[in-house]
């Protein structure tokens, strides 16, 4: 009988859980604002409480191997204790592992949002696609999230911190950085740099042409639609994030040598207006790029380095999450 | 009965070959000058005379192994084919492990010179000191080379390119490097570097006042002297080296999460000019250094991240090659 596992995906604005078949079918799913203000306490009393109605809903399904949490960094691994996470905040030094473990009978386990996105992208999307079992998947979100996955498992590092690959110096004149850098591939390629790019250049301004526009409101879907219309500074900051895309994609290519690198998060349904400086700065920077890239980049071939465009959307942390008890169930 | 294996160390200049026991110990060895020039075919013929007459000296010691060789790169794995190898000029296209499978009965491993000494200081240097089985060494010689080793072996990645940590983009402004690209951490901490370097600060003019001083024969040693003495110049020249070594490191440091990075090479006998820029370079950029520093850099702790020299010295490459045919003989 197949297995089933629950996994969430605590963010910063909502919590999703889903209790997820071992070949990634969707049994059951709840999902709430998490409201993350209220406390620690009574997020976590809500999503136990949740995560037992959905254990009782899928039981019918098969053996429970427990459950994965998928959480908002920085945070240590295994015990998964929450380091001044800028999208929990006043959740600082909560161990997450022991807090649920304490409120439910089942095993538990914890990585970073971006890690389980990486690992359901190897397992069920472009990874799978392509056949390959080691890849590295870029986040574009609010921030710039990064997991590695190598011969089919996470690589974590010393203490949970590897695949933090939207940080280091990158553009060493460029802006400052929340982690306390500057220049770093997140304030070129996040959501929050697309909109804070889009306002340096006064693409606010320029848009304001247009009836309903409201500078304030800018999105980086927002510029996205505007640069798909033509507009060259929207224009612009997608080739910005393109150029600082390829660069730290050169660097790991540099010293991952990996098939596949993902790119997945909201910023990443700008593909099109990002990819093609991502693909010419690649090819400038890195000579191992160079002597493996596919004939066309936007087509895989085995044993070549191919960059693609993440195929499990908003799901991916959910899935990810949900794909830790069975991780750890593999030899 | 213990085992043995032979290690060929096959440098632009010079070839070394040493047979070894499993433990690291050496049962004989060769070396002699490399005479790239006088075409691979003759060089190969002799290095595999060298190996049969080293095989018959240490035949007495236990069981063969097979033979192991540490190569300068670009090569592709695992058939160990040079491309264009800048110090073995004539050799593009030349498939070493054929090569010498073809001239010998015995089993033959190919790695490049980086890799193998990365498994050595893994093995039987820092890695063994500190007791880690994860480590990323980078090598500063004519060029800088690199190597990963994760949980006890190589990291290859897909064409056996990971761990070119000398190449990619990290100072964009910077000098144009071999590989294609500007700025690379090869163009401020190779030999080759410190003496450009010197030689555009003027050093040679600076130390021209001193009784011998030729300044066309500058050396990174001498440079090193030099900045020992207290020379502002040379004391510069190490001061880059250790900013661009601070921020390469940074990046490994976010994307790899390791327990160790060791420094090897000629150059890193000037550890003590370029570690302390080193080390508030890798401090201002990552964070995941900041967080998981030991209390004092020289020192190390476990579950910390140290960043020390390499222990084994040149002979770390012989020793590494050496090791190729029983890291193949673990599960």
């Amino acid at each position: 009988m197949e297995k089933f596992a629950i996994g969430v995906d605590l963010g910063g604005s909502n919590l999703r859980i889903g209790a997820y078949s071992q070949s990634g079918k969707l049994l059951a799913s709840l999902a709430f604002p998490t409201d993350a203000g209220s406390g620690h306490g009574r997020v976590i009393d809500k999503m136990c409480d949740s995560i037992r109605s959905l254990h009782q809903q899928a039981l019918c399904h098969g053996e429970f191997a427990g459950i994965g949490i998928g959480s908002p960094g920085p945070l240590s691994l295994p015990d998964g204790t929450l380091h001044n996470p800028p999208n929990l905040p006043g959740w600082d030094g909560v161990e997450l592992r022991r807090e649920v473990a304490e409120r439910l009978p089942w095993a538990v386990w914890v990585d970073s949002d971006a890690n389980v996105a990486a690992l359901a992208e190897c397992r069920l999307g472009a990874g799978a696609e392509y056949a390959v079992d080691s890849l590295c998947m870029i986040t574009l979100g609010t921030g710039v999230g990064g997991g590695i996955v190598l011969q089919g498992r996470l690589w974590h590092g010393l203490n949970g911190a590897a695949g933090e690959v939207g940080h280091g110096p990158l553009i060493l004149d460029g802006p400052d950085c929340n982690c306390g850098a500057r220049g770093c591939l997140e304030v070129y390629a996040s959501a929050t740099a697309v909109v804070r790019r889009a306002r340096e250049l006064s693409l606010c301004a320029a848009s304001k042409a247009e009836p309903g526009a409201d500078p304030a409101a800018v999105t980086a879907a927002r510029v996205a639609q505007l640069a798909l219309q033509g507009n060259p500074v929207a224009r612009q900051v997608f080739d910005e994030a393109g150029y600082a895309l390829g660069l730290g994609i050169a660097n790991l290519v540099n010293t991952l040598n990996l098939p596949l690198y993902t790119i997945g998060g909201g910023v990443s349904a700008a593909w099109e207006l990002f990819a093609p400086r991502m693909f010419t700065t690649m090819e400038a920077f890195s000579y191992v790029y160079r002597m493996s890239r596919p004939a066309r980049p936007h087509q895989f071939e085995r044993g070549k380095t191919h960059v693609c465009r993440a195929r499990l959307g908003s799901d991916a942390g959910l899935l990810g999450a949900a794909l830790l008890p069975f991780q750890s169930l593999r030899s």
